[in-house]
């Protein structure tokens, strides 16, 4: 049995100074139990839409009003900048406004609605209507490199909130500060929207409880889903062991994604150095630390080509040297980034190899090159390396490509660099792309995710555990639904969405033909 | 290793005289092999929507032409009697056409455009477009109940094929006959219809080879998801199988479901006699071998409960003893029938827990009842007995029945039959079946599943492995696919349902508005 009679306690760290924040405790079995619990019980009281929605827009608010504190937390716990820092608690808060907006305006429940027909023979038709229902009490587990966007506040919590379902987050060991604070705020906005008491709960983890905590929460049987952005290894541990339940739940987990380019010769034909820095400056932005920074360029030997990776070669020694999210980051970086200079064939191109022995937890910006041959004869070139490293792979010919593309693990996203002649090739690597990818990408970098409805940030394994839904945009709230049909219901005892009045004005597909939303409150 | 040089040799079953039909070859290690690598080739073809809608109403129209033929095979290999095969028969060409519909219209796909914004500050916004994909080869594990409409052609296969996904099907051993007819036909229609080579295929099992030609299928590497209908274990299996595979696919496995029904006072008021008419019709249809039979109603004590259960007793007592599906169906039925029949506290009301001793296969319509406090302390009381079965639980207050519907494990339906003078207690039970179940029926019995867009055929574990999908209706295309975002595509390089043109007519959201379907074609 684990004693957790006592709550252990650990510690925060600054990845910058090296030197420890402050002591945290960590949640016992017994607080997640009673989370699960209240959540459970919380969710049995269903609140409304407009409940959910001003619990959703007042915790952006809070958010929004204590950003200098918030961010002052985070950047002491993850070396990230203050920009990038700023510009992620601006996506996180437009992120619960977004899911605000979206349940207000009441359609995301996809009604549909179709009549019976009393005279029909030899059986009349029943009267059959859908919706989307909420699964119940969802765990999030957050990332460590975006410690609002993909944590506490973010993608996660905000649409299973939105959709109707408690949350229970797990609180992230590299920044249990920012947890904290952030935690704290929702769970003001829970009460003053009147929310039923139990709706969020945020379970501190760290030190010798780190994992089980998380472990606790996805076995206990009142979760009914799981959010989780972070490695492979922990990403199909939480998919197992939600699968060994006695009632299995599912699991969306964002893991790892290598994102490869595809550099067709038109694309560096006129200025293979400007191709060059863009590149670049993806796969070290925020210390390459990006679930979508790219991990793979292969390019078609050229002059060009070489110019290209020259002048790669070069921004890469220009990077400053950044500060990783901690040592856990560092450690695995380093161990994939060893595995990878140890490949027969692969090269060193600049950069290093080895760990910086100061106190700061960093590494330098890192490029290594391989021929196409020695590609495909590697074992495991093609997986991620979380970390400011990037491998070009130089290839022969068109084929080449082609055949990477296809024996490409599953991605985030896939880029394609191509100008207007290179067409004929790019019609034919496009479908392969797209059946190992989330998002294709042409003439752009794979990093900055847009918030919007017709984002997908997922992909196939090992991407995501289910390439099938989105971590990012409106149609992320679906992952916390399950449809479900009401046959022959009276009127009276539908939901609203359903009733035949449609007061709430959604749009719903009402006999085969859609009928749209309009103005009704 | 597997000795498949030569193919193994098994023999189908009449089980209305016990006696073998004929003897089938099962594919081989090699047959498995070749069926996915050809199905991966025809995959990277993509034929157009066009052409597989041609494929589906062919195919239609090949099964209509051969209807006799076909019911003979099955009515010798399932004991089901000729109106309800005929009727399955039309719902499978129906489903079929259904697809060949929905594809030619072409809205399935979800279209999304969000148009960029070059102007936007600080970075400019990416033009995103999104909608569905398929997933690649799909594998089919048909159901012994539904030889035709969860079969060789039925729900699952129409629905991959009609998303673009090629489709192996694995033969159910009971009815071999039947599939080798059925997938004739298909092929015959996917030639006529010029689809890639290899898009379908059916491979036969039985035999030693039953389980093995279907974990060949699920473990190979060309297979990128699985539809199932059948057991629990059955599917759970499959599940795991697919978890543990290098690169995990989705297993759609629809498994076992108890179809609860609570019975409120008002409801059997006026007419308890045809209250109990309805429920014994419902659980005793097809031998009770249907998905959606009821396996226990829970009905409060009062002196109608008693005229309900009394008449009850006597329609089982008047069922005719049907016909099974096969050994396998009869012994799991008799297995699980008297491990009721031992629990504490439950009570034979009529029938009997003996397997008969004719060389027919087949069971007498059984009864039994307990009291809801024995079966809340029994074990497993809530699991699915498949077959000619129904289990009456006698409640004392309405507090039973909600406290029953929280404990409800994951069902296919929930049935509420309930009077005006109910609906308090109907208004506290509804969002406890909700909970449980992907479709709730109100004073109407859970047999019968209406093909219909509202339909949905699902619902928690152990009935479905996805409760997010359903195997019936049109929505059930969704399980093969998923979405992926093309960012600053150039319009000639998208496939045709994202181009600014849109020439195929079909409805999409631009900008955050619906835009219509119209008539382009």
């Amino acid at each position: 049995m684990q004693e957790t009679a006592f709550n252990v306690v650990f510690q925060g760290l600054n990845p910058t100074t090296g030197m420890p924040t402050r002591a945290y405790s960590a949640a016992s079995s017994e607080d997640v139990s009673e989370a699960a619990e209240r959540a459970c019980r919380a969710f049995r009281r269903h609140p409304e839409a407009t409940v959910r929605a001003d619990c959703l827009s007042t915790a952006a608010a809070k958010l929004d009003a204590h950003a200098d504190e918030i961010l002052t937390v985070a950047m002491e716990e993850t070396g990230l900048a203050e920009p990038r820092l700023r510009a992620e608690l601006s996506r996180t808060t437009g992120t619960l406004r977004l899911f605000a907006a979206l349940i207000l305006e009441g359609s995301w429940v996809e009604a549909v609605i179709d009549h019976g027909d009393p005279s029909r023979k030899p059986l009349p038709r029943p009267d059959l209507r859908r919706m989307l229902v909420p699964l119940g009490p969802v765990a999030v587990f957050g990332a460590s490199n975006f410690p609002l966007a993909y944590a506490v506040a973010g993608g996660d919590t905000a649409s299973a909130l939105a959709a109707g379902c408690p949350v229970i987050v797990k609180g992230h060991s590299a920044h249990p500060g920012t947890g904290e604070l952030v935690a704290g705020l929702i769970a003001k906005a829970v009460r003053e929207a009147k929310m039923p008491e139990g709706f969020f709960a945020f379970l501190p983890a760290g030190g010798s409880r780190d994992v089980e905590v998380g472990v606790e929460i996805v076995k206990h049987a009142r979760v009914r889903a799981v959010g989780f952005t972070g490695s492979v290894p922990g990403g199909t541990a939480l998919v197992r062991i939600a699968g060994e339940r006695p009632e299995p739940i599912p699991v969306f987990a964002e893991m790892g994604s290598v994102n490869p380019v595809f550099v067709l010769p038109g694309a560096i034909e006129k200025d293979a150095a400007e191709v060059a820095a863009g590149l670049v400056a993806s796969a070290t932005n925020s210390g390459g630390q990006m679930c979508t920074c790219p991990g793979l360029i292969f390019v078609m030997n050229s002059p060009q080509a070489e110019r290209m990776i020259t002048a790669m070669r070069e921004a890469f020694g220009q990077a400053a040297r950044p500060t990783l999210l901690g040592p856990r980051t560092r450690d695995n970086y380093f161990r994939r980034l060893r595995e990878i200079g140890r490949t027969p064939g692969v090269c060193l191109a600049i950069g290093s190899l080895d760990t910086p022995q100061d106190a700061r937890i960093s590494a330098i910006p890192t490029m290594l090159e391989v021929s196409y041959q020695d590609f495909k004869s590697a074992e495991n070139l093609s997986d991620e390396c979380f970390g400011p490293e990037t491998i070009v792979v130089r290839c022969g010919i068109l084929d080449d490509l082609i055949e990477a593309a296809r024996a490409m693990r599953g991605s985030l996203t896939a880029t394609l660099l191509a100008s207007d002649s290179d067409s004929p090739a790019a019609r034919r690597l496009l479908p392969e792309l797209q059946d190992r990818a989330g998002r294709l990408i042409v003439n752009g970098v794979p990093t900055g995710v847009e918030v919007a409805a017709a984002m997908v940030h997922s992909g196939p394994f090992p991407a995501c555990s289910r390439a099938d839904t989105t971590a990012v945009g409106p149609l992320a709230i679906r992952r916390w639904c399950r449809p479900v049909c009401f046959q022959n219901v009276p009127d009276s005892l539908l939901p609203e969405e359903l009733r035949e009045a449609n007061r709430l004005g959604i749009s719903r597909v009402v006999d085969g033909a859609r009928i749209e939303a309009r103005a009704a409150r």
